[in-house]
């Protein structure tokens, strides 16, 4: 691997009396540094002979490496399509690893990675143990974490979707059909995508004037059987909503099976609105009226801002949001009776 | 690339006076070539120094490379799963491309890879222009292509699933179930997978005495679109079948949104079986009852037989079928009345 620097970052960070992160900001072109922090280092990394990644072109190795935690992910083929479009274009390969949360799978990544050199490394939501973390910036690797969940900051830049937005369209969509008691199934409490989606929808409920009924936010995990047991468990209430709000297209299908096995329909008797639009839910029955998540062009957008990065450029922002976008297809229509 | 031979097949072919394609086989460790042609070309490749891979342990450049025409298939990330698992556990990197049926794309892919270096390439139903075929096996790069679709025979091994096995057992199945008049929707015909298919359902059919009526045939192209005109027309006939076999689950949820759109409902007014299994069909409602096809024991079978003739290793037969496999869900069921 010929990209390893002379002299280390930790050494920078005690000379210019800063931490580490704050010189791998500087390292890594992040804006989030005062002006005079970003001299000193720059001055510092001048001096020491701090070696920057080659000055343009295409990265060395060819590669650059896209690692997720799993590939069963729905995500994953989406973001994988996007990131190989921009790497193809730019003649990079486009090394698919999943490190199945294990620190011994990601060592084996990370092993392989050095040996064979990478232009640059793109994680979905997945991270390393901080000994890797450190010993990607020692050898001055590009990071960028493409992040659909919203998992809490991190050094490297990030490319998110504005789920908060995403999740206000969608409910003052279902409120501008008429529906007044709309179910909100939430995902997981610790993931910020989350807690963002219950905020937007409880917005948009709040600004209409209607009423948040504590029994009609289900707390959820993302998945199908979740999306099932809260559908079940409010379409069991003596006032059902007329529309469910499904914070992931996975649970929008659990509450799909909810309603089927009621023997109820939906629109017509429910609405349901999902958000991802993952790309099968155009071809559930009825088609899924969802909130996209521009997961592609996270992809690409985290492919070029590696490959930027790598050519030693500075990027605009730490982190970057993507807009969502509300589809609409047959799953949400008027409710009963109206 | 230090995988460069001294002296080219075409030249050890012109020597042995057999075909370069018969050269490239027992380069490629394939049995299908006589005893005696084996002999004579092995004792030529030894004589003129030609050089066969490393003899053992992982690519030298840690990578092997896994081709699409397009990462948008349904199927692709369940292959690309496979084939990284094994590689992951071989420390090698999985390069994952997509060339779009485009030469230029192909030859940006191919330079790239060979400026980098590969252990080895699986093409999943894609095909290279003869010149770049030429050129692989000029560098003597091992190649396996995965072929879920039953291309018509190529050079180098390939991995399929078993199609008319799985068409007869899912027609069978409706049989079982007391179906009488059990309608088809076919793949595109110049696929072999397709008629494989077809011919299953027929066989299954005629087994059990019973009449394959014409318009109870339609033939798709394994999209969506096509499951949804096929299963309308079929509804619509004065007799309509009560269970339809949708060779793709794509199609299968064509049909769905078909018998929904006409105010009948799977299984009770209709029973659906698809072939497949993608991943989200555990979650369309009712959950679809299909064959499956094991894609990501393909893409695992294809990476360890790549790697095993990257070292040097000869393998079985130059074409392996997986076995497909019925999975029983909720889609299908007695016919109505009975």
């Amino acid at each position: 691997m010929d990209q390893t620097p002379k002299v280390t970052i930790a050494a920078i960070a005690r000379l210019a009396g800063v931490s580490v992160p704050t010189v791998s900001r500087v390292v890594n072109g992040r804006s989030d540094v005062s002006a005079q922090t970003r001299e000193r280092v720059e001055r510092l990394l001048a001096k020491h002979g701090y070696r920057r990644r080659p000055p343009s072109g295409r990265p060395s190795s060819g590669l650059i490496d896209l690692v997720f935690n799993d590939l069963d992910s729905p995500w994953a083929v989406e973001i994988i399509r996007g990131v190989e479009d921009v790497a193809h274009a730019a003649s990079v390969g486009t090394v698919v690893s999943a490190i199945h949360r294990r620190s011994s799978s990601a060592k084996q990544w990370f092993n392989n990675m050095r040996s064979r050199g990478t232009g640059g490394v793109i994680f979905v939501t997945s991270t390393l143990e901080p000994p890797l973390q450190e010993e990607l910036r020692r050898l001055n690797i590009p990071v960028v974490i493409v992040d659909p969940a919203g998992v809490p900051p991190q050094e490297a830049p990030t490319i998110g979707a504005t789920n908060w937005v995403g999740a206000l369209r969608a409910t003052e969509y279902l409120i501008g059909l008429g529906h007044l008691r709309i179910g909100f199934i939430a995902g997981p409490p610790q993931l910020m995508c989350s807690r963002a989606r219950l905020d937007g929808y409880r917005t948009a409920m709040a600004a209409a004037g209607l009423r948040i009924h504590d029994k009609l936010i289900y707390m959820g995990n993302f998945y199908h059987e979740a999306g099932f047991a809260g559908g079940s468990a409010m379409l069991a209430r003596p006032e059902p909503p007329t529309a469910i709000f499904a914070s992931s297209d996975q649970m929008a299908l659990g509450v799909y099976e909810a309603v089927r096995q009621r023997g109820l329909r939906v629109p017509d008797d429910i609405s349901v609105v999902g958000f991802d639009d993952l790309p099968e839910v155009r071809w559930c029955s009825p088609p899924l009226t969802t909130v996209r998540q521009p997961l592609a062009e996270m992809g690409l957008l985290a492919a070029r801002t590696v490959l930027r990065l790598g050519r030693g450029e500075r990027i605009e922002s730490p982190r970057v949001e993507l807009a969502t976008e509300l589809v609409i297809r047959d799953s949400a229509a008027a409710p009963p009776g109206l």
